[in-house]
């Protein structure tokens, strides 16, 4: 497929909802108005073949979705509000013409699940593999995003949904496992929890948030290092997908997760379910640096980021 | 280099410019604020190797220089003020670290000298080869971003600069020879026209431009189309980099230029150099669809998008 061929079927799917973002695909440039009084919020982030996806495990509308699934998730980590997406997208020439536009229709139908327009991009022949690079554009009331510097010492740890199950189709898949993608949609179609995210914001219930993309330990060793603290999970608190030690292993390690984990002063009550997603208590900020996992049965041992790397 | 030495390493090279940035590198997005009154400009620009740049003819700060230039190229050509810059950057497992240092420092190079901080990006392990993605976000005031769209007949085209000397150098690198890039700048170190959009901007002077990136006759294409009109360029008048038969060809279809082409209507005077870099008459919009090359003797040809294509 050429570039141009490309360019025009993605302005066609993307019809009008492109319209809406103005001055789109098209110019050199999309022209994008924020609301009076907002920052903007921008996160790039890739979805490269055989490093972020496999064409053999992941149908092209997965693709689609969890490309977009990551920009979306970083939106909504900050408390942010999505604006538009931009799309610059790689293809070898020999791909399918079906796989590229069942990707885009996976990146569109979650984009207009959260009302953003996709305002433009670039395109390009691929050297190898489909290489595809997601850059969503936020807005946020100035001065408030939730940064990951926030927390403090005494703040309780709170993370959404339940944790492992993305990882854990994953390693089914890396062991020759063929799944039915709508049977893992935890994998396959992750929901970005951008309501969740706006609602802790407008009430400034959350000092410090992060999405665990990368898995919990080291993500919340990112919100330790940025706000200067330490922390302690209670193991039995996790919200695992799967009982035992192995289902406690990919709660605290499995990544791809898009779920959000943030911190709360004690004194505020957070709910148990904000936009129909679970929220649970899991821990709590401590002074020091240290981050320590206490098992049900009291002990305590050194909780050390190990989070998902990419399968490369 | 993995992904944590990476992200640490453009994390130094940027330095204070990504404080500026506000909470730039080290959170899920970037924050930015723009100026009252203003909208955002977003454009994304790939720049992989063996399509956009090869790594035997490219040293690695022209590379990141490039990588830059396109996306900078894209605000100037709206009549934007750059605000920062994001980078998606893929590298092979064996990439020699000197490498991706002198990559940062040509790009910071180029986004210094536009004052603008790389503001955030994305890391991964390239599948193979260097894979950069460029965001640039701008802005414009509300409703003034310049348009392909707004040319009418009789409004005179304008070109900044000389035409064909970038492509006239990949034609050398192809044909094996071995260049000295700073001697070749337009190829290696091509210099956005920032300034000139802006003042064009400022001035409304410009109803339409575009960036010359894929040849004169492909960008006038573009204007004619989002325009609905048609062109006449006079050969004669066009400020080509080589003389004769070649050089015209050259500057009518040889693209990766950064320079801007412009309309503008007739009775608007438009200075014979704008922020050092001399601007040329060399056609006329006109009514209907075609575009027409008009020879120095007074004959007239069809003139057909035929602009560069990426040499994958």
């Amino acid at each position: 497929m050429n570039e141009k061929s490309l360019i025009e079927r993605i302005r066609r799917a993307a019809g009008t909802r492109s319209q809406r973002a103005g001055r789109g695909i098209g110019n050199d440039c999309a022209v994008l108005s924020l609301p009076r009084g907002h920052e903007a919020l921008i996160t790039t982030d890739f979805s490269l073949e055989d490093i972020h996806f496999r064409r053999e495990w992941h149908p092209p509308d997965s693709v689609g979705h969890r490309c977009l699934a990551r920009g979306l998730s970083d939106i909504a980590a900050m408390g942010g509000i999505p604006r538009a997406a931009f799309l610059s997208l790689a293809l070898p020439a020999d791909l399918p013409q079906s796989w590229v536009d069942k990707f885009i229709a996976g990146l569109l139908k979650l984009a207009a699940q959260f009302s953003i327009p996709l305002a433009g991009g670039d395109t390009a022949q691929s050297p190898s593999g489909i290489l595809a690079d997601i850059v969503v554009l936020g807005s946020v009331p100035t001065g408030q995003a939730i940064l990951r510097s926030g927390a403090q010492p005494g703040d309780f740890l709170y993370v959404t949904g339940t944790l492992g199950s993305a990882v854990a189709a994953l390693n089914q898949l890396r062991a020759g496992k063929k799944l039915r993608p709508r049977s893992h949609p935890k994998h396959f179609y992750p929901e970005p929890r951008v309501a969740v995210g706006q609602f802790l914001r407008e009430r400034k219930l959350a000092p410090a948030m992060i999405d665990i993309s990368d898995g919990l330990s080291t993500d919340l060793g990112h919100i330790c290092e940025e706000s200067g603290t330490g922390a302690v999970v209670y193991a039995a608190a996790l919200p695992a997908a799967a009982a035992g030690k192995d289902g406690l292993t990919l709660a605290l390690h499995g990544g791809d997760e898009y779920e959000l984990l943030f911190s709360a002063r004690p004194e505020c009550r957070i709910p148990k379910q904000i936009a129909g997603v679970p929220v649970t208590r899991i821990g709590e900020i401590l002074s020091g640096k240290q981050m320590t996992l206490a098992n049900a049965d009291g002990q305590m041992q050194p909780l050390k980021p190990a989070g998902w790397e990419h399968f490369g």
